[in-house]
């Protein structure tokens, strides 16, 4: 028995998120159905982020135990035949046995794209958000700085009962802007410990509300602060967020690409 | 009566190119049935460039002219209303009645895009060509070069009968790569002053058989001479090739964007 562990990349337009649901394609779905093929045996993979309906992901991870002899760091060629163009495994490695991505100190890191233009860009459609409403990226800026460091993020999350501690330590979240021949593109990048149900979507929605200026940069410790999630702003849309990386810490840390 | 010029932006999967065909839906196709279904009469736009199907365009331009009252600036909006998602007018403009993009002095400039990796990333499968050869980059910037200047490009397209000269202006061929986390994107940009059917393309194939050292970077002189073909490299996938920019020249040049 050896445990391997995948590095996934996914479009997730047509997906109903990571988790093997009842109704609805998900990623986790389509991997274990890849593998139970390809090794004959069954397999269920363990995945790192359960990313929801429509978030894309550049670097997801899972890990599964297999009995095969096949070396883990070969599986990825023939897994790779098997799954749809839009869920590729980007790199396959064995692991020590006991090793899970959600039990090790380490960072994730989130992207949330903001393609502001007046008009649509077909080009820039699937993996960023549109709007033509003109945001203030150093209104957002100020903002997004409070949020770095330790905080009860209560008021930032969709409440799930069988979470029991709110607290999260955010290390980054900064936002930039490139020039686009026809809108701006910005970019907000946000690295943490650990993530709330919803965190990042609803830390992005804030952010806008204050580049549209209905909201002061200065507002955000008081969010904090309520610990009420009907005083923050909405949920950004799906489309605009891509889980983009992760570092371990610690003794002998995995090594993702 | 007015004439009309659309800045039209793309992404060409699921067309069979810009011109009116009898089978298949098209670009031109598309924005016909948008424009005259809005304007209330009959109109058919003329494009500048007709691209094939499966090519992307940032910026194709297209004219026509209409009776409407609507200032030519403000048809973007309902338009764009009546657009998929997939074709998008950026810009509309007026533009002097005898005006069109393919008389006049103009550059195009095409982007060509390969992701050179072990595995394909999905983010990247729509806008660029997938491989997993490693490309040696230098040598195709060495050949890239030997492309600019005027040249009989005959063996750098398909033929075309009623094509009364083969010569053409390359104002630049460069090459650029980009590390990104899991391989390398390779864009080769180029600029002319007109393009054969295939052109590009066929530029793009012998430049990755340079890459791949089949070729010599020294031979692009001689597959020039031959004027055949059959000599140079194959035509490299739709997939990866997008119109990026206009530029016009000359008195009262029309400004794009």
């Amino acid at each position: 028995m050896k445990r391997v562990m995948l590095t996934v990349a996914y479009d997730g337009t047509r997906y109903n998120g990571w988790q093997v649901q009842p109704n609805g394609v998900t990623i986790e779905g389509e991997l274990n159905s890849a593998l139970t093929e390809f090794l004959g045996e069954e397999i269920r993979v363990s995945g790192a982020s359960r990313t929801d309906a429509g978030v894309h992901a550049l670097c997801n991870l899972a890990v599964f135990d297999t009995n095969a002899r096949m070396p883990g760091e070969k599986m990825s060629y023939a897994l790779n035949q098997r799954l749809p163009e839009d869920i590729k495994v980007l790199c396959s490695q064995e692991v020590p046995p006991a090793f899970h991505p959600r039990k090790c100190e380490s960072r994730k890191t989130y992207v949330y794209r903001i393609y502001v233009a007046p008009f649509p860009n077909p080009l820039e459609r699937t993996y960023a958000l549109f709007t033509y409403v003109p945001l203030d990226v150093d209104a957002m800026k100020a903002a997004a700085a409070q949020f770095v460091g330790e905080h009860d993020f209560t008021s930032f999350s969709t409440s799930k009962p069988e979470i029991t501690s709110s607290v999260r330590t955010v290390t980054m979240c900064e936002i930039t802007e490139v020039e686009k021949p026809f809108g701006n593109m910005i970019e907000i990048r946000v690295q943490g410990n650990g993530f709330l149900y919803n965190m990042v979507r609803i830390m992005v929605g804030t952010l806008m509300e204050v580049g549209r200026g209905n909201l002061e940069a200065e507002a955000i410790a008081a969010i904090f602060e309520q610990k009420d999630r009907a005083v923050a702003g909405p949920t950004a849309p799906a489309c605009g967020l891509m889980l983009e990386n992760y570092t371990f810490f610690g003794e002998n840390p995995v090594k993702i690409y």
